[in-house]
């Protein structure tokens, strides 16, 4: 009862699974999935490729690519009771909170919902993986008083998104920037959703529940939502000749800078260098942006004078400024963060239920004992 | 990378925090509340006043406990636009997907659901425990093809809820029996929805994420439903007069019983006797259905036989015929069981973030290494 010196706060550092999908040795900068590093999977493969070697464990053949691709494409289009639902939900909302009730909503339209088989569970997978790119779009649409744009066959994954997004089919360029971006979300171990969603399939439960449950999760502002402390930051520079002054004074003053440094990451985060260089690539095409410009400069000052103490801009940093450029707005940028993770939660849940174990871990009771209750009148 | 002795499966034995609300000891049979045996709760006080000690931390005053009762009752209607969204539901859906979609669409419309100061968290867990009752007993009815029925509010909240639930007031005996049932599920320790919970409010997420992803959880097999099992076991007896052969053929041929012995008490589920004794008072009074005939049969020669080595009917063994007999159909149960256990979720998740830390355990990697990306064509 009084055993508060053994209490794990956050579970940190304690191992309750296995996994062959994804590692990452945060001191040494290293993330892989299937053990083949994610500046690899970023440069040559796609988001498409990536969460089918997540669902599967393995690289696919072409044929099993091409297939799930077809699967994928196939189930682009959501139910048109649901688009009624995203129309009709209130404006202001917070787009999160839209984002779980209408993939809720979606488990009630799917006959297959309550099926927890393995094979159930991934081709439930398959279209949520899908589906989530036209419901965040829907909602973004629907919020702004935009008419939904339905999907479009002929593009990827990431090219669709923001063609339903934005009404305009981006350039090639754009589509690739954003399926990296993509991709570099896509699972990044026991992280918070990741683990809540685990935490309710554990109880054989099925999988609109799981994904809920995660999307509730990263709403939280201590998981996603990162990115959007960054833009925030680019917000309170203004203009790009103001970068400058502003970084030097927060370095100065020893002020947090955000999307600098990473919890996990203690040396460098493996994710952001890829994503910095074709986000630079697209920006001396497209013409650097404001925001672009601000960064460019913050950066190159956090890393002269934090690069030797093995601070550098993470992922997050770089993130908020490609996805603002692409057309998507601040509020939408945790959404993305889910159109990415859904491929990391699915294939978490089916490699945990494959050898289920109920989640029940234990706390240690510090409060009164030996109570009687006091009828009411007597009460002072 | 190969630590997987020490992997601590389910989190089993895990201490992640401390509690003050709950204490359970499962081989002595011992469950309390803040320090008070579950059987003085269930004898001496009520749903609505167990909700706020739990809330609060401790026994209310008789002026604190007024005015939590008329603040539920003032929030029992539920906004119009969510029976819209319930009545359109389609039919044949899981009661809990239904309730985990209608309860995340009720965040869109309230306009405090991003506060997560306590305070807010406070505020919004009175609205949920109150319309928690009303958006179950409208969800059975829209599905059943009959009219949403109104709350009223000179009943009690487990009176009232079987007034929505069924068009009809039930007796004191009747209330009072459902109320004791609330009581004795309300909160127990860090189940796995309580813990899905806590996991996803350690994101600092809102309450309304909190409760839908406790909702996905229960609804696992693993974790709601037992006393469906015991439904299902008593219809599959039949009739009053069948059940002595049933049981002892199953007793022979050691074949698990269901609703008998429980995982955490080993002694005896303190909770079971009090709603034992109080379901046969009623059940003396109102006329003995089938079903509560069958299980005082089965529960004679379970005591009889197995009593001795500490095996006893658990709580779920009383809870569905219970139920069942206040005219609760066995796919609402876990529904039933969401509607007390809404009060122990919530102050859970009041409690644990009043001193949070983030939950990100972490796993074992057991899969390849040093992997490098094959070009597609090259793949076999």
């Amino acid at each position: 009862m009084t055993d508060t010196a053994n209490i794990a706060k956050g579970l940190e550092g304690v191992l309750f699974t296995e996994t062959k999908l994804t590692f990452i040795n945060g001191s040494e900068g290293i993330l892989t999935h299937l053990g083949i590093p994610i500046q690899e999977w970023a440069e040559k493969s796609s988001f498409e490729e990536l969460s089918l070697a997540l669902l599967d464990g393995e690289l696919p053949t072409a044929e099993e690519l091409a297939k799930f691709d077809a699967d994928l494409k196939a189930n682009r289009a959501v139910p048109q009771a649901l688009l009624d639902v995203i129309a009709a939900m209130p404006r202001g909302i917070h787009p999160m909170q839209a984002l779980r009730t209408a993939v809720s909503y979606l488990g009630l339209l799917d006959a297959q919902a309550e099926d927890t088989s393995e094979e159930g569970r991934r081709a439930i997978s398959i279209r949520l993986i899908a589906q989530f790119a036209t419901i965040i779009a829907a909602i973004n649409r629907a919020q702004e008083g935009q008419e939904i744009i339905a999907p479009r066959m002929d593009l990827t994954h990431a090219g669709n998104f923001l063609y339903m997004l934005t009404g305009k089919e981006p350039t090639g360029e754009q589509a690739r920037l954003f399926d990296i971006a993509l991709v570099l979300h896509a699972d990044h171990g026991m992280n918070a959703s990741t683990f809540t969603a685990i935490a309710t399939a554990s109880t054989l439960s099925d999988m609109y529940s799981c994904m809920t449950s995660a999307i509730g999760a990263l709403k939280g502002p201590l998981h996603g939502g990162a990115n959007e402390a960054v833009m925030d930051m680019l917000d309170e520079v203004g203009t790009p000749d103001q970068a400058g002054a502003y970084i030097t004074r927060k370095l100065d003053n020893k002020e947090k800078i955000m999307g600098v440094g990473h919890r996990v990451y203690k040396y460098f985060d493996p994710r952001s260098r890829v994503l910095r260089d074709y986000a630079e690539h697209v920006a001396n095409k497209e013409g650097k942006s404001n925001y672009y410009q601000i960064l460019e400069t913050i950066e190159k000052i956090v890393v002269d004078r934090m690069g030797a103490k093995g601070i550098y801009p993470n992922v997050d940093f770089y993130s908020g400024t490609v996805y603002s450029d692409l057309g998507i707005k601040k509020a939408y940028f945790t959404p993305i963060f889910a159109l990415a993770r859904i491929s990391g939660w699915c294939a978490s849940v089916i490699e945990y239920t494959r050898d289920n174990r109920l989640l029940r871990p234990d706390a240690v009771y510090t409060g009164k004992v030996d109570q009687q209750y006091v009828p009411l009148k007597d009460r002072a």
